[in-house]
């Protein structure tokens, strides 16, 4: 009755992609669809080792381009490892972030180039690219004062600032604006909120 | 008198890079050349991590995009932190491996194509390349006698086998016959004639 759909989140940190995956999982659960579920960067052994690499906050020396080729490894691992294999037998892939935080976050906010990105993103995927990828849009001072109540210590990219986030922002706008499999949704809702939007698009592709 | 030479030392592990690093280094410090050595990968604190994930044995299941866009991760760093600066400033630069080994043990040995290989060794350098590479050649079966006499222990690529040698010295062969900076030199020779060698090449080009 199912065929295995590829589903991304994307957004600035603090946007609420974690409530909103943990949604989508309860309610596969309870559809008794099966998933696997996945994070980038990691997800992966060798993909948890670079995620440990890109995020500690003592590799300040970091130049952009190692790090758009960091996460582009750690992709590359999990589509061969994980994604294709798991759609291939009929399940469906949520994954926390995909090859759309490399472009806004790389391409855009770090200005190494929209084009750059996206054909290493295409070199590190073989071509493969989600079905559906929810954007959850927020302004980056709201995200910041979610993520400050939560009490969360910050890693090294967060700790770029809210004009870096700015940034990123304006680079998932972008995309969004040029990719038909992007769904926007404006991530101050309440969370019930954007899952109906979230439920009502999801089962509409796999059913 | 001088200016900053870029060197780079390229062959099979056993090939014998390391007595002619060592040699280069000593005539270099008799000669009060000034210079910077560095190895791939690593060579820069980050560069070390990536080296540390490549040559992990647990790391088996790394797929061959991955182990690519890794190399060049851990190039990209070490090409801004270290080898641009080094050579702005008049120093010379000795690498041990360059991106003619993702060609050789990537691009032909692991079947990803050299052309691949090459555009992503061009994005992660800049497209600098060295002023000269010496390609220490040798059979992989005298090369492994070599290292096995040694005592060493075998990494992750080292374990690939005699077969996977013999196409990367292949890949090596097929790079020096259409590279003009690239001096090929009999790996079987005494250390002494193949420093004699590379001696000369690198004293005409530094005067």
């Amino acid at each position: 009755m199912t065929k295995g759909l590829f589903i991304t989140f994307e957004g600035i940190d603090g946007c609420g992609k974690s409530t909103q995956l943990r949604l989508l999982k309860e309610f596969f659960d309870s559809n008794n669809i099966e998933y696997v579920e996945v994070r980038e960067p990691g997800g992966t052994k060798i993909g948890e080792k670079i995620r440990g690499v890109l995020l500690d906050k003592k590799n300040d020396s970091m130049v952009p381009m190692a790090e758009l080729l960091l996460f582009e490894a750690a992709r590359a691992q999990i589509v061969e490892e994980v994604i294709k294999p798991s759609l291939a037998c009929g399940k469906c892939v949520i994954c926390d972030r995909f090859f759309d935080s490399s472009s806004a976050y790389q391409g855009y906010a770090n200005g190494m180039g929209a084009q750059l990105v996206s054909s290493m993103n295409d070199i590190a995927t073989g071509g493969l690219k989600p079905d559906v990828t929810f954007l959850l849009d927020i302004d980056p001072k709201t995200a910041y004062e979610r993520r400050n109540n939560r009490g969360e210590e910050e890693d090294r990219i967060e700790l770029m600032g809210l004009n870096y986030q700015d940034k990123v922002r304006a680079g998932y706008l972008e995309i969004e604006a040029n990719e038909d499999r992007v769904v926007k949704i404006d991530a101050v809702n309440s969370p019930e909120a954007i899952f109906a939007i979230i439920k009502e698009k999801v089962w509409d592709l796999i059913v």
